[in-house]
């Protein structure tokens, strides 16, 4: 397991697992994003803050490669690294440990931006400013 | 729009929309998902079924690309075009149109395989037999 | 099969089966907030349009009685009657069937109302008259 | 706040949240089953360890008055009592409190019972003597 300047730990519940018994695969993007937004609260940034005051960031992108799947009860990690790719776009990359023994259990990609109330790409100053200093 | 063998039609529903309005960008992977069961139940595939005989069909890698946020009570079709890129795996292209006028809302690629009890990339002929009528 | 003033059909997807091969019993309160929506959106009612506008309509009480689990596939009908109860509270009463064979699933009594942007119970005379058409 | 023989302690993730940017009254149903199953299996019984086994527990009636919205990032907990009903059924006394002022967020009660393989209430031994401990 490589370091991450942030990780969020969690454990699987019941009503994620699906009729096979693992997690669905939707839900790991449910997880990965509550582990970004808390990254980037410790960077000042409050996801719903800028929701309320009309300063919307979007996933453009995402990539995700499976390689176990979690079960019920399980604990695991996710560690996220932050990378800018151009002016305006950021990628988090996120990967997925199952606890305590760090088998991995995904890797993703995933690339945001910001966008104003007309739809634009725009990404206030405050925003580059907080992600700059760990990307 | 292109042409593809197999289109399902949704709404929005309320509650699969975020605290910004949108569809949740996780939201999407569910209805990709519903759609290529409802494919391959055309093909004879019924995924549940395969369930409950111990076949397990598994999700390896999505990429899915964002291009237009959907929002309440908003309907959109999702096309599918089926692609075998080895012996095992198989690629699903999908996309997704907002409805009437056809703008494109995401476009993502899904590779899955099968999986035996104990783990090992596995698929049953009869699965491999009906997804190459299609691919 | 009562009659009702409203009926909105669905069918189960694989995503909303949880372990056991059944729909969560979470879930069926998705199915049922779907199906009020589009009740009063038939009413000239947008629950998302009133989001928007500010006005927040909240629900106060759920009850349901669960009696047969969907699977995977089924196809089920939600109807439903609404009822005022009070000068700012309307209940929704809810009940599920299997198709084709109306097979009773659930019955739920849903009471809800206004909240103004300060918390206190508020139902503009718009919507009072909307529901009240109904009900 | 009441004591409670068993509590677990959550915190509001963003994709919980619906437009209005509050918790979605469905979710807490996954807070509250989460809980429970934490609850059950301190008393030695692991839910998902039963549905392998092929003993089903399902819910029967949910009632649930919701008091407070909770909010993105808020931490609460849930507290739990357990009652024997009848010789098969078990209720859930459920609250849900906003950590740290211990504010009442909504009350449920939660009951449930075990289902044969044929569809026939039933409860093994082993869960009633599990259960009978703290009700």
């Amino acid at each position: 397991m490589r370091e991450y300047p942030f990780q969020q730990e969690f454990q699987v519940r019941d009503y994620e697992c699906d009729m096979q018994g693992h997690v669905n695969h939707a839900v790991y993007l449910n997880y990965l994003e509550h582990c970004r937004h808390e990254f980037i609260k410790k960077l000042g940034l409050d996801y719903s803050e800028l929701v309320r005051r009309g300063i919307s960031l979007v996933i453009i992108r995402a990539e995700v490669d499976y390689k176990y799947s979690l079960r019920s009860g399980q604990h695991f990690v996710v560690g996220v690294i932050l990378e800018r790719v151009s002016p305006l776009r950021y990628r988090f990359i996120q990967d997925v440990y199952l606890l305590p023994e760090k088998k991995l259990v995904l890797r993703a990609r995933v690339t945001g931006t910001g966008v104003s109330a007309t739809g634009r790409p725009q990404l206030p100053q405050e925003i580059s400013a907080a992600l700059d200093k760990v990307s």
